[in-house]
């Protein structure tokens, strides 16, 4: 079976957790959007059983929504979490706190919300991020580490979970849009910084990595370099 | 068994999504932090399978912290959800598009972030606010209008799930913060608010809310009513 992804095709976005995870697996995917453009996505939407927003999955005839439903998922499916209730719900439990973390990243550029443009709330920006920078990413940063510490090379179990791709994802994300923040911070999080290279050298990992099917991050996307948010 | 909710004891706030579902489902359980203080629940947020943040449930040897994930667990063993993928995934999906409003709810008070009293951000929180009123909400109530009108009676299937009492639980929420809002949106979501009052008519439900387990909505938790937001 050939899943069907569907998410913006010029961000990585929400939209990239899924796709780590269905690269990770090995698993027959199309990235609708990037094939056939945006509007067989938009009538998706209309649907009643449809997602309140990209990305969502189509796996023979479910259509799963939400990132980290669609992770939940998958990762029954491909392996990607343990069996048992206990990992699998705190596999759950820690792509549900990672899902905050990126709602609070995007914030940093848009607190007074989506329907204005950043140059239209730049101060707020600058003082929601302040508080990211120094409270947040801190927080979220010594949780993960906790963890990883007392658990070992991964984040549940033995073995690698979608819980791990995330927080590799989230790493390079914050980096990419604070480097200056995090070149100062990442010596305090070694467990997570191991984890990140880790997963970073997988081999489909790499693979993906370097192929055109992984988008850059850029300023459309959830985390951006705005220089003025990282001082 | 007796569950052991561990929650701020002084707010609704994401525990009461929790609280709903275990009054449904007639659990036996204890909100640990209204009997016994805020001090065991600190204790058990440093160990190491510990939650970001409360909500989380203690269920025999089971430790489950994020809201949606305390639901999926409960739905599963309660009956709030069915029982097959389809089923049980949709629920899931819905339950995280509320926490996604609840989320925006929240950033309306606290649009620069939360470690800045809301009298300290009161401009962006009006222009936040305008937003959330006039875009956000018609937009969640729309998709939730659209899938009772198709569905019927409850969200998914043909019987109560607890994305239902969660949906109850929002508008409940909004009505509390934009009282004037919602006096004029309501009639457009017919199905919504049908539902709305028949989950409040709910024997345990019914008996809950008038009992003193129900905080009452205040100004420490998610849903504020501030007027200056509402106008």
């Amino acid at each position: 079976m050939t899943y069907e992804l569907y998410y913006w095709p010029m961000i990585q976005g929400r939209g990239e957790f899924v796709r780590l995870a269905l690269e990770e697996a090995g698993a027959d995917y199309i990235d609708v959007a990037r094939v056939k453009g945006i509007p067989p996505m938009m009538k998706l939407l209309e649907g009643p059983r449809a997602s309140y927003a990209p990305p969502f999955l189509k796996a023979g005839r479910l259509l799963i929504g939400q990132t980290t439903n669609i992770l939940l998922f998958l990762g029954q499916r491909h392996g990607l979490a343990p069996k048992d209730d206990a990992g699998r719900l705190f596999t759950n439990q820690l792509q549900l706190t990672l899902a905050d973390l990126v709602v609070e990243a995007h914030d940093t550029h848009h607190p007074l919300g989506i329907n204005l443009y950043y140059e239209d709330q730049k101060p707020e920006a600058k003082r929601r991020a302040a508080e990211f920078r120094s409270q947040r990413i801190p927080k979220f940063l010594k949780f993960f580490e906790r963890i990883l510490k007392h658990n070992g090379r991964y984040l549940v179990g033995r073995r690698l979970t979608y819980a791990d791709l995330s927080l590799f994802q989230v790493v390079e994300g914050l980096r990419y849009a604070f480097p200056s923040t995090m070149k100062k911070a990442e010596k305090k999080y070694p467990n997570v910084m191991a984890l990140n290279l880790r997963v970073k050298e997988r081999p489909r990992i790499a693979a993906y990595l370097t192929s055109d099917r992984r988008i850059a991050f850029n300023e459309d996307g959830l985390f951006r370099r705005y220089p003025e948010l990282d001082q």
